[in-house]
């Protein structure tokens, strides 16, 4: 009798996240735009390494040592100053938490507010991971309509509603209003009134995943739910991935000093690694962070540029996206009829991936979108990609209106 | 309506992790025998710095991007060496996860096989970071008798037969059948002959954590629970916070390819932090921990040695300890009619103060032992500490011996 014979439903349920498995796909002459990954360039190698040896030649034990479940407080402090300073938070250290990504904090929030059988509300679509994380805890996710502004009121409204008459146990909504993955839409400041509004109506919390707000490259920046909706109302979430380097692991929680203390104590690993954590806060102390910041703009912004470009001709064949404000994705609508995961053996055949966009629903069933990333491949690379991937889309179209 | 009226039912129940709110016991003056930490002065802290500075120097990507969730190849190749090496396992690099410490190794290991509201069986007494995990997970914990040994067979079988007929769901028994934290002892292999056979009887797995098994001081290190039981029953913990550096929380788990496979699918971290573990097996790869290993023996059995001594006039007045094999820990039993916490704020006013032996018990009834690390602080404060521990204790027993 095998192990896997004992699997608990819940890990039974787990099939293999579509992402992963395809992590040999940077293979030769196959250009994927599956992956969210941040450009590897970029990365502060020296500076890192410099911060390190700062730290290592101080014999900095709390670098090396077990420490503060909520992490180190240079690090927390940091990162209050900077969200007080980027977007008008009012915070200190005590509202912050260090989590393994952006990702852990969905995690350490659902598990905070869900019981495992209850339901979380997510946007359709949302971000991929979110799905995977919240099914891996035993908590059902439920869509909610979008519209280019972020969430439909009217629409979280009936969804809400109808899961509680049928008895579902939910409050918590999972939300990227800024920059959405994959949307690529900032939800308007009156839209974020109005669903403020319907949470305290509703008695609803938001789970805010702030993962892009810092890489706006056109407009300015809303402001949070978090101070729309209040601390009552919303924990909030941010991530160093895409700032410094993914390969570290850091994000952050924001809350109230309570209820980050009492997602300590669910939080399973001791602490996220008190290393990578102080070694990331010796580089920021530098006030690196503020001079790269405009750099990686530009550079998304350019590859963004380039990627719309070569999609243009779409257009004329009934494809559609929105000009993503910042991030690092368009999200591509094919025509009514056309599946995208049908779709995606042909391109594979010329050369190019995506994420199929059906992954990105609670409910599996829109087929007709591709999550395409431009932030991961040099320019020309992107370039070529979305070259292969316009000439696979007009055939596969062209035909359809021929056939 | 604070956040907190929104709590789960499972982070409602989380109390305050007892070790916790005592990190400010650092405080001067204070010698706190409480943490089971590694020395930090032995720290490779000019090792770690130089690993980096080769990784930034060759712009190794990999150690700063999104990686395999499962951890980096070079350091699953390495601890698959190790372990064959060490313990005389046959496993290769698709049998090993990187988990952040082995406390996430618990945690992923039960949402693999329990569900929540279901129960692990774990030692009377266990680590009381297990007890945390578990109930945050939403998972009911039961104890089994341990006699030095080990875990008693028939104690094991009693309380499964007992649990199951109350119509308990429950496979998994969490046990360190080596360097015992806290009990300090060794299951010889007869005994885990006898639990292995019991295992196949009553349909039980094992979760077996081996945090300590590298540091056995005196004497043989007995065979894995992994190889006497088979790998159809057993998932095998390590870390290398002990070896390496709590700071950067590494550990790794064991398992056939398939179930790391599904506990990957349950990590909701996308990886353990790929800085963290690409630096450490940079350091590995120099074959440095094999040099280091048995400085590190010699400095933990100095220290028990230490507090060994003592501790000894402490027998005169009805405490007893097994002399623990290796670790980090001496488990001490107060005489009949003593209660540990009780004595804890009379240490502290004293300046020393320890780990309550309650916490590490899922009942929590027993109240006369004393969790007493003597890994953390030099000698001397060791010495110290342990002196003021049995002036204390020794007042408390003679007065009641007078009264």
């Amino acid at each position: 009798m095998p192990l896997s014979d004992f699997y608990s439903p819940i890990a039974q349920a787990m099939e293999q996240n579509p992402l992963r498995p395809n992590w040999a796909m940077q293979r030769p002459g196959l250009i994927s735009l599956a992956y969210g990954f941040p450009d590897a360039a970029s990365f502060p190698y020296q500076e890192l390494a410099a911060a390190a040896a700062r730290l290592m030649a101080d014999r900095t034990a709390d670098a090396l040592q077990y420490g503060p479940v909520s992490g180190p407080e240079p690090l927390r402090r940091f990162l209050a100053d900077w969200v007080n300073t980027t977007e008008g938070l009012d915070v200190g250290p005590d509202n912050i938490m260090i989590t393994s990504g952006a990702s852990q904090g969905i995690a350490l929030a659902a598990r905070l507010l869900t019981p495992p059988g209850g339901t979380v509300i997510v946007e359709s679509p949302t971000f991929i991971g979110a799905l995977w994380f919240l099914r891996g805890l035993g908590i059902d996710v439920a869509g909610v309509a979008t519209d280019g502004q972020g969430i439909v009121p009217a629409d979280l409204r009936r969804v809400v509603l109808g899961l509680r008459r049928r008895g579902a146990d939910v409050s918590l909504v999972y939300t990227m209003p800024t920059v959405h993955n994959p949307g690529g839409f900032d939800a308007p400041v009156e839209r974020r009134r109005e669903l403020a509004e319907l949470a305290h109506d509703l008695g609803l919390l938001f789970l805010e995943d702030d993962a892009y707000g810092d890489l706006i490259y056109d407009g300015e920046r809303p402001p949070a739910l978090y101070t729309l909706a209040g601390r009552d109302r919303v924990i909030k979430l941010g991530t160093l991935s895409k700032l410094v380097a993914g390969g570290m692991r850091l994000g952050w929680a924001v809350a109230d000093p309570e209820d980050i203390s009492r997602m300590c104590a669910l939080k399973a690993d001791s602490a996220t690694s008190p290393f990578a954590a102080w070694v990331t806060a010796a580089y920021l102390a530098t006030g690196a962070l503020r001079e790269r910041l405009p750099d990686l703009r530009r550079m998304y912004r350019a590859r963004r540029d380039v990627m719309l470009e070569e999609l243009a001709p779409l257009r004329e064949v009934g494809c559609r996206w929105v000009v993503p404000s910042g991030g690092f994705f368009v999200w591509l609508r094919l025509p009514q009829g056309f599946d995208s995961e049908d779709i995606r053996a042909r391109a594979e055949a010329q050369g190019v991936t995506y994420l199929a966009g059906h992954h990105c629903f609670a409910d599996g069933a829109d087929r007709r979108h591709l999550r395409l990333a431009f932030s991961y491949l040099p320019d020309d690379q992107i370039r070529e990609g979305t070259r292969r991937l316009t000439a696979v889309l007009r055939a596969e179209l062209a035909a359809a209106a021929a056939g």
